[in-house]
């Protein structure tokens, strides 16, 4: 099964992304890793359609320590299309000047939704073509640039769409916000200062937060499993919606 | 000044690019680097805003041996726009279902092109507001998706238009083709196998063409400037337009 893992801070954090627990599930997580990283309206995409074993990039990613607000991170093990670069979660399109990233887990079933707008799969997943399905939504909802929570009540009414079609846990952002979706297996958590006495350790994914953070800073995780046992992971309903902006849940 | 950089060749190559020689000139360039490969129809996408001397992005493009069939790269002098990740060439879009690469060498004055289409900027160069003006020129331009040889007819009547506004020399691609116009200064050369007996050698830039090429490999590679003292390096005119389609100048 595919891993999501998604981060929301309230300052521009120091965050290295360990899969070096990848190595003992080579066999299970062996068609790719992506990972992305806001920093201000920019972002840092890293995609490998390899073992996060045997990848550079998943090697660089372990040692830069990249200032960030929302990161959005996906494990692949392949079910629909092939292993090929272009199938390679997250995915990343341009809306309204801003760089939207997307990351699911989940098959959709017989799923064609009607492309009519300005964005196209690139390669031959269920999931980008949501995404773009998504994107193109998104853009006909909105004659302006409209705010977080505009575009949480618009997804909000689009979502349980693609999500009639199967398993839909996905995370989605545009830099502003975190807007994470599930449907059978999602958990979030939210922590704060001091994070760096607390390392997050799974078999999979851990996250480090360097030091230097100050007392007033919060994150907020969201994970395809939780990722401590002394943490209050919060399982999602089935179909429910959570917001994140400045590394807290929003109303 | 920044330093434009484009490869296409017949079949995927492993290459390998050294920004060791940016050490060198670390003052001049100091404000961030890019590069982009297309897979087929996938792509890897490295930014970093930092000097390539010290950027661990660069020390893995330097070491990973990326099979490609387009690669552009830029290594950026800030003129227009803050030192920021989201300034930072190649930018990226998509169009019918695949990624199109943008990189620019030059400045535009009173650059302010009507952007009313899918395509807005991120960051705040004259460069991706005219790569999104070409996107949304191009995708108004055609009803379905064209062939290549109608891209080129298109943006043969398009690029006049920016280039109007200043210096245009630029790197485009959809990963079927590498789009080179040159208005001020911009050199090309095709080249076959054997690459690896002759590596280019730069002091900025430098591309390792790894073994395992065969007689039937072909590769074109686009330069700010010559990258070799000893090779046949032609010389843009001003306002001219080259297609490299499979290694070699289409007619």
């Amino acid at each position: 099964m595919c891993q999501l893992l998604g981060m929301n801070a309230n300052t521009p954090t120091d965050v290295m992304f360990s899969f070096t627990g990848l190595a003992t599930r080579a066999a299970e997580h062996q068609d790719g890793f992506g990972i992305a990283f806001f920093e201000d309206r920019g972002l840092r995409h890293f995609i490998d359609p390899v073992s996060a074993l045997h990848s550079p990039v998943a090697e660089m990613v372990r040692r830069y320590p990249i200032r960030s607000e929302v990161v959005i991170a996906h494990i692949r093990k392949a079910t629909v299309g092939e292993v090929a670069l272009q199938n390679c979660h997250p995915f990343v399109r341009e809306l309204w000047g801003r760089y939207w990233v997307f990351a699911h887990n989940g098959d959709l079933k017989d799923y064609a939704p009607r492309l009519h707008g300005a964005y196209r799969p690139v390669g031959g997943t269920d999931s980008e073509r949501a995404f773009c399905w998504l994107m193109q939504e998104l853009a006909k909802a909105h004659a302006s640039v409209p705010s977080v929570d505009e575009l949480s009540c618009t997804l909000r009414e689009l979502l349980p769409q693609p999500a009639a079609h199967g398993t839909f846990n996905m995370l989605l952002s545009n830099g502003q916000a975190l807007w994470a979706h599930g449907t059978s297996q999602l958990y979030s958590v939210e922590r704060r200062h001091p994070f760096v006495t607390t390392r997050l350790a799974d078999e999979d994914l851990s996250i480090d937060f360097a030091a230097h953070t100050t007392p007033q800073d919060r994150v907020a995780l969201v994970a395809t499993q939780p990722l401590t046992r002394d943490e209050d992971w919060q399982a999602f309903a089935p179909g429910e919606l959570r917001v994140f902006r400045q590394g807290q849940r929003a109303p």
